[in-house]
């Protein structure tokens, strides 16, 4: 049996059903690949599973499943993951190659980015148009297609849910003045007045943590000295009266 | 100081960090107006919590925030939720109401249906459109417009998470047979070809407890004997390889 367990945002967010699944697994991986683990997070699964946590990385986690599944077919075997497990692409390819492979599994739920940002946005979830991610530009790579979705959100008066790019080896997703450095120059690319300085713009750092931190506020106003392991960008359409009082609760002018 | 606690979708689902909360607050109180939180988690949150705990109703939550603030003024109030707490509009009246009296508030995350709908649907999630609900018809109050919403998405070429509507008093969402007629009749009105007999729909029973069950039919095929307390509706629009690979696992001829 397989188990892929959530252990959320938050350094304490996992559950009592996860624990006992920790508890009486015979093997227990942690997914250092599709996210980053924190330290605290690991002691924690340490003391409760009482054994050795072998990290994986991207390889273990791809070309090596086939290695996992093997143990999984005669014993319990745990992965723990960063925030709600199967997000990433590479879960859901293990769990098709565990049905090929008649393997049961079971995915142990979490708290999750999505939720959490929709929440502590104050925006109406049926508001939300399709999540896109500003990725890391590098030399003779610079996507800019997140432009795109933003823009057909706004047009349609739907709110944009934005993640960015998340560096595992230094474990931070990218900073608030990178982010902000690819936004104008995707704004210089497509010219369609979407990055103006007096577009607001809420910054979701550190979600669902102790650190937790909103700030709302026009784009050219930006705080620029925001500290964050991780953060997400929040547009959003015209408000309702209720969106617009929750989002004055961290406005910053 | 006021904490929303979110009981999350499974019975155990509640947080290493929550039951810290429930422990250390004054007062206990249970939302039981926007979800519906089973006699397990309530069981649970007794437990914990080792006081009585005052069971909210519609009238409590809307016109008797001020009181519930009063409390939470002088002494630490714990309100517990199901699902993850401030998706409804009540609870974000309720942090506005309280900001605006200078009382602290944190919100206590857990496991959620957007997330675990996502996840579960085993389709990415940067292609889906807006969420929608299926409302419960009465004689004079019919509304469709679920259909619009799924028919933009489906043209887009996105995946569409439809909600049903959820019936407090019975504790269930509305039964198959219902949905299936309401997306029928829908289908009658704007004859657009949404729902055809062809058309391959998700359907997500109970996510995220012990008795998760996931089918994918075509809508004319659909089984009519589903028996679940709450399910989501999946409208995938053309899979990717994987997301079709994923979708297999759970066919039904």
């Amino acid at each position: 049996m397989l188990y892929l367990v959530g252990l959320g945002l938050g350094d304490a967010d996992i559950s009592e059903a996860s624990k006992d699944v920790l508890k009486k697994c015979d093997v227990v991986m942690a997914d250092g690949y599709t996210a980053s683990i924190s330290a605290k997070k690991m002691e924690t699964v340490l003391s409760i599973s009482s054994k050795e946590v072998e990290m994986l990385d991207r390889h273990a986690m791809e070309e090596g499943i086939s290695k996992i599944l093997d143990k999984a077919s005669s014993s319990d075997v745990a992965i723990v993951t960063n925030g709600d497990p199967l997000i990433a692409t590479t879960h859901k390819t293990i769990l098709i190659e565990a049905k090929r492979r008649k393997i049961g599994f079971k995915v142990m739920h979490s708290t999750s980015i999505f939720s959490v940002a929709i929440a502590e946005s104050g925006l109406d979830f049926y508001r939300f148009g399709p999540i896109c991610t500003i990725a890391r530009w590098s030399e003779h790579y610079k996507p800019v297609s997140f432009y795109e979705t933003i823009a057909k959100n706004v047009s349609g008066n739907q709110h944009s849910l934005v993640l960015l790019d998340y560096d595992s080896v230094k474990n931070e997703s990218m900073p608030i003045q990178e982010a902000l450095g690819i936004l104008s120059s995707a704004e210089s690319h497509y010219k369609q007045g979407l990055i103006t300085t007096d577009r607001k713009i809420g910054i979701l750092c550190d979600l669902g943590t102790e650190k937790q931190r909103i700030e709302y506020s026009k784009f050219g106003k930006i705080n620029k000295r925001l500290n964050y392991t991780m953060a997400t960008l929040i547009f959003p359409s015209n408000p309702t009266d209720i969106e617009a009082d929750y989002i004055k609760m961290y406005e910053r002018e």
